[in-house]
């Protein structure tokens, strides 16, 4: 350890300025204090006991911490669509894990009640977030290099460890999300404590995502950005992200209303796909010859393979959602003399996830949220699958 | 040239839509046309014939374009530091040329009037700007990579080549700025064309430089972005430029007068060096482990060296001014401990300055000048020297 | 123009050091010289008046250069593949130029012997190279940050301007390649001067090519790169290119004489398509996860699909050839959660140009080649069609 | 934990694959096995109490690995100038840790032979190495994003934590480099275990941090890298991995004998300071304009300046070493006119490491070592302080 070259650069002192709001009310004390924390033996979670079964609201066990872990009292989890394809068991890649049930959940905002022994840079009382990237294994090159997210090792919130669809979840502790509390942010303050808390869940992956993916993009200040759906929940995050970033948005979906919200969000240009008659030749003027990147949140394959047609020459495309069995297509002929970049985005690493955090911290970025309780959960899936949803479904644990 | 598969693409319509202002009042007719251009014999300028003589505001004879050149009607020119430093004499490493008189000046905003029997991609009418970099030899390393700025063989407008202290200058056409007329730009209009031309003159080496200087510092949007002489006429660009890109801004200079300037234009923390205790102290606890680059207006050998303690572990520090024997001295140990960039940036290259541009045509900075008559150009070289500027001089060449 | 801080660098010393060859036997004075210089008025080429017409060889007359152009006595020509598809008019985004006729050929080495009255940086006895960019605009974005092969105003040599299949071809001064005078290399030497032009023209357009793929894979030393078609004429290249820049090579193809061929020149693992039980497994086993980049030679949408498949995490995928009509295919979920990259990599620019000679005129790259008379042309296409030639094909303009 | 996307890449097979050599001749069993493993209690290790006190070769206590930390049985440790500097205590920067004794060595290859309760993805048997970089915080933004070496909390091994001249000594598993077993490599096998243990030791701070300094240059294949110092321990590691790289290597130093080392290893230009009249000119000349990047292992304040002035416009001059009390000057106005970068460079991360093994183990880097007994190490710092050491000096822990 150094000893004075980087005083001022302490992060201990950075890290432990946290410390517990009192009206989370929580009877903990913290460990160093040797004191006993009241923990409960059971909780309510929402479970399933298969893919597509029947979505249980019940009392289970709250589990343990394993050494390397933190349990987090969860107030607030964002219910995302990759929730939904993990529900149905979509995505024949990932090896569940039910044991003998499965939590769903992978946005989850709390406050650290208890962590195991190996445990370092925590304490009883922190604010913390639960991640998709629940743990990678610190030794393969994706992790050595920042690219944990890329892990085959990796394990998932919601998916191979139980999330945040319930009251207190366990997560390791490298990988879980630092929040800063809100009585320490300018622009938030300590009266708004639960607000923070419930819009701050979804940037821990809806936010995420699109901030990697605009990163992602290589783009530069002022060059043009466009958005597909960006009328939709992960669409309002990355336009005000891509303006926070300083870049100019474009982007396409349909409806006046989407219009007007996207435009109060700082998007510049509007392409109504319904009303467009050339829609290639409309993004190409009003951008004096195509975006400069294309972020694909619209995810079918027609939608992802038009962007090849009015991307850029030298730009990139960024490929960001998951849909199952969805193909990208490009003319190879247009892909090399325009000489474009088809990138996949996964989900953002820790750094990615503090930096996203610093420009929701800073007030930047609105989350458009609703809140239900957890019990309601299935109704949220059923609507999701309907595709009822407008902005992002937050859920209460608390009822 | 391909015929289809950039349609919308078309450079040259979007060249071509620049028509010409009334109100310059030019009898000039289109080359294309066959029509024959009035052009005066002679003009006004301010000219010296050795380093140090009288600055004399005289007739002079209007220059010729080369086969490769514009000749272009100056309107107005900003006044630079550089400007002194040449009329003096300053740099030894320059290859000065008088014939038999240098005519000064680097930021000059006009219309072009004429060109050679090469130049391409021009029109009569069109706006063009005059920069530093007035040619480049277009064969080199340098000139291949886009780093022209730094091609051995460039002549420079204002030092090696008769500048923009004249009423019409000639400039190679490939170097040449582009402006774009107002009446084409939102945030500007056709009724403040002299405004535009005016206000944009010091965009053309100033803008250029510090937007260039934050392109070389690294930076990502969100992080830290230190600027020293934050209240001075580069400072005052550096401090826009680097909140357009999404940058945080923290300042350095003296006085609540240029700490209201600076936070008017999107500065967040000013630090007050003549009020501080521990400069380095305050800098970093603000930015909690100093900012991730430096931006060094301020040219005095400490003020360099001294960033160096200040900036953030793997921090970037960019050098941007020229000051005549000024040298940076930094530890060995802090350099590589700390593993510190630092990175010398000269003025930008055609695309820094389409993209400099760009910013200033969005209305996302303003340009503080102060507009006087080209007769007083004298007087301006002696309240330079003696420190009593504010902001940028922009002389008007018809007074 | 710096006069004393550069003084090592005169790009114009470096320039002028190559003198005329006198085996060449040109008799030809330097403009300089102000004498005069004997030029033909006719010469022989091959010519087609429209696509897939009769090849001609016959009399025609030598061109003039403009005044940005230089005229090249050329010596040798390649001959690529894509002569053949401009010969078909397989690409229908292409604006051909017939005046009445078309002269093919952009892999042409000679010498200089003429120029039009605006060249700068050459004189007459220079060794110039003739590339499939003949020109560009200089004026639009592209161009401006080093794209200029994008640009859609650029002319190409072949096709929109008549190329290297005549013994006098013209090209513009600034894009043409500037050889080195073997004389002046180590490796090479005075007496090899007629292999050294003869080997050096398949590097202006099939080492270039490669080259800039190579650079646009983003790989590191010691990384793997995987060469489909490792075998064939630009594969060679793209190995010795791939050795010659640190990386690890591993090559797809078939039989046994390719195998050791692609080993001679630095290969390390021969995969045979013919002979793989699963491809994708023996390729992640051989290169432990797959390699970081694969240059896609072989063109068909199968192959080039098929390195999704195989390619490492986080690796990037380059498209180099213009097959007409292929596409490339990819799973959204396997390019997202791979964070794969599918770059198109159009032909390099002045610098990569600059660059992939450097490595020949080193000797780190064998040109394969087998020369013809420049009548037998006609003969060429035909095996080319056939996928009878091996290697690459020059054509000699004297015989 | 993904099922089928990833599986040839599991890092957990290829991380299994190196059994124990039975010539190790260690009485343990793995863990996994529950068996017991005999490690003895006191174990030969040489100590200071205090800088510059005696170092005593003594019978000290084997260390007990922490729950993250390996215990490793170290069989031959390099002899870094950074002990020499430890052992004077030169540095203040550094926060050193007497317990009563310190231990110092940092370049330490040994078998694991028992491990921490919470330490994963290790095994008794493996081959580990023992790095200056011991630990890292990894939960700050240094650590987050592969900068960990520059972690404000890193404990260094043979300074902050008793490192390798002992025989049995901890450290942290995540940041213990990951050894291959030479019989599982090419190029080694079996038969020379022991030659391989030595030879890989300096590669593991001296390889590491030339390694890491070139790629801190930015050095593209072909370019110029000059090494100053080329002819010493460092120099020649890092001429070796830049050939491997595919730089084209320049050297400094002095003397027939140093020179002829030099060019064995791949070096092309050798420059002999005692007997150029103008090293400038003849670094420009050999390099045409100066080598793109300079990595400056003789570290004197003179030579580092000197640098400045040889290195090519737009290069990168690369600091490495850390001599107490040297300092960095140049001249702003050369900084900024030939946009030069002075770039810090620190030991490298884990990605470096195992990248700089990589080449090691293909038998591309030739360690000139000289072994001898760990009790002689006293002498070995005599030596080195008197400037007598020729190559690197491995202690054997046995002897």
């Amino acid at each position: 350890m150094y000893k004075s070259l980087f005083k001022p650069l302490s992060t201990s002192l950075i890290r432990n300025q946290h410390t517990l709001k009192h009206n989370v009310n929580l009877r903990v004390l913290s460990r160093r204090a040797n004191a006993s924390v009241t923990i409960p033996k059971s909780q309510k979670g929402v479970v399933f006991y298969k893919h597509n079964d029947a979505l249980k609201y019940e009392d289970i066990k709250v589990p343990e911490p394993k050494s390397n872990e933190l349990l987090v009292k969860v107030l607030y989890s964002g219910v995302c669509h990759t929730d939904l394809h993990v529900y149905k068991g979509d995505w024949t890649e990932i090896d569940y894990k039910f044991d003998p049930y499965l939590v769903g959940g992978h946005e989850g905002a709390g406050v650290v009640v208890g962590m195991g022994s190996q445990v370092k840079g925590w304490k009883v009382g922190d604010l913390a977030g639960i991640k998709w990237l629940q743990s990678s294994c610190q030794a393969c090159e994706y992790c050595e290099t920042g690219h944990e997210s890329n892990c085959t090792h990796a394990e998932l919130s919601g998916a191979t460890h139980n999330g945040s669809f319930q009251q207190y979840a366990t997560t390791d502790a490298v990988q879980a999300a630092r929040l800063t509390n809100p009585k320490d942010l300018k622009v938030w303050g300590e009266e708004r404590f639960d607000e923070y808390m419930a819009k701050v869940s979804p940037i821990l992956c809806g936010g995420l995502t699109v901030y990697k993916a605009l990163k992602a993009s290589n783009l530069k200040a002022n060059q043009w950005c466009l958005v597909t759906g960006c009328g939709g929940g992960l669409g309002s995050l990355a336009t005000q992200y891509a303006k926070a970033m300083g870049f100019r948005v474009i982007g396409i979906d349909s409806g006046d209303e989407k219009e007007k919200f996207f435009k109060n969000l700082g998007g510049e240009v509007f392409i109504d796909f319904r009303k467009t008659q050339d829609i290639v030749s409309d993004i190409q003027q009003a951008t004096k010859g195509g975006p400069h990147a294309v972020i694909n949140l619209a995810t079918s394959s027609e939608s992802i393979s038009l962007s090849t047609k009015y991307c850029r020459t030298n730009g990139t495309i960024v490929l960001v959602g998951l849909p199952a069995g969805a193909v990208v297509k490009s003319d190879v002929f247009d892909h090399v003399v325009k000489s474009l970049n088809i990138v996949g985005s996964y989900v953002g690493n820790r750094a990615d996830t503090r930096e996203a955090l610093e420009f929701f911290n800073r007030g930047l970025i609105k989350s458009q949220i609703k809140v239900v309780g957890l019990s309601q959960l299935e109704q949220v899936f059923e609507d999701m699958e309907k595709g009822k949803i407008v902005g992002r479904v937050v859920v209460d644990t608390a009822k």
